[in-house]
């Protein structure tokens, strides 16, 4: 497979495009890497993602560019299915995966997000609902395997990787606790697990240039959460 | 495939819910329905789904119940992979087909609810949204087939097929107009063509019911969504 069949079109800083770009390294995909920076849309990323204009973008050959990160490992998995199966083969665990993908999306990594750049009562309420999510998590889904996906990273490993590296940043932008050892101790096993993988480690941006990116977002969007979770 | 070993967990008016009795029906598999008031959670339901607590959960055999009506359809999909073929066969076309059925999901069902439920500017905001992303759907989804799925009714008509029978009760209970005809020619089409599918017709619940039971939940809800388009 040669890199100009594949191109990634990502953003240094994005959990959601570090996914794909371990799938494909996972699946041992050559590609070509495209950083966008997405504060200043290009004509690139309007034409490549009209819809959400993020990334990441997935191109592959001729075919219609796929946006959104979980459908374009359900589509790196599809595609290159002969080799490191990301997820499970029998649909009932396939299910699940999904479930607990769109779970920790919806329902954790929001009001993480929230309660990193809002402060009072808005971080309060956030901060309780991203506990409850992630102990959720912890309870469901870990059965003393080394990864979500088994005895290698799979499918709901790459969906929840963020978990690993960005919250505890998040946690430390916001000067906060989301990640209760105690309550959450398979979680927090699995995170040195993943972190210690030595795909994921190597492919990690930089803790130190995180802080600073996640301390100026936090600056940019502090009033706009207020009454965000009025409802 | 014995009516023992299939059983969905439903509620007569949720959009959710049907969507995998349609897929059950299409695919010809006998199953048994569960009729459950989500305001009223049994056991039952909280036993089968106790993170979301709301249907459909699908329960087949001694699998792990299944809830996300979306990631039902896709597990209903892969489990009977022999009838009726769900989702496209390519992969570059399954992932268009998850787009599109998440983006409906995400930017249009969540503000045409705000939409019918709230009043004034948040009613306006939401209308204007809803609006748009119902505009993106028709620009980019229909190229002269009968259903999004080609001839025959696939994975994103069911995902899209609250569209055509849930949206324009909820533009009634609203007072709103979310569908432009002019605006929305080929979605305008696919409605009727959906709609005049003997399956789907003589699945719809029966609108002076769903009428009266919006009414009441716009009530209910009307104050709830001040705020809610603050971000």
């Amino acid at each position: 497979m040669g890199s100009q069949d594949v191109k990634l079109v990502s953003f240094w800083v994005s959990p959601f495009a570090k996914r794909v770009e371990w799938a494909l390294k996972l699946k041992g995909i050559d590609y070509e890497y495209v950083e966008k920076d997405i504060f200043n849309k290009s004509t690139l990323l309007l034409e490549l993602n009209p819809v959400h204009k993020s990334v990441p973008v997935l191109v592959h050959a001729k075919n219609k560019p796929i946006g959104d990160s979980l459908i374009i490992l359900e589509y790196i998995d599809e595609t290159w299915n002969k080799q490191y199966p990301l997820l499970p083969h029998h649909p009932n665990e396939r299910a699940h995966a999904r479930f607990w993908a769109n779970f920790a999306e919806q329902k954790l990594m929001d009001v993480a997000w929230v309660a990193m750049c809002s402060r009072g009562e808005e971080h309060e309420k956030a901060l309780k609902l991203a506990r409850e999510a992630l102990e959720k998590i912890d309870d469901e889904i870990i059965n003393g395997k080394k990864f979500f996906g088994g005895d290698n990273i799979g499918y709901l490993d790459l969906a929840l990787g963020w978990i690993s590296y960005w919250l505890p940043i998040w946690e430390e932008v916001g000067s906060m606790q989301i990640i209760d050892p105690l309550k959450c101790s398979a979680i927090t096993e699995w995170m040195t697990n993943f972190l210690s993988h030595p795909l994921i480690k190597d492919t990690l941006p930089p803790r130190d240039k995180m802080l600073v990116y996640f301390h100026s977002r936090r600056e940019t969007l502090s009033q706009a959460f207020q009454g965000w979770l009025k409802v």
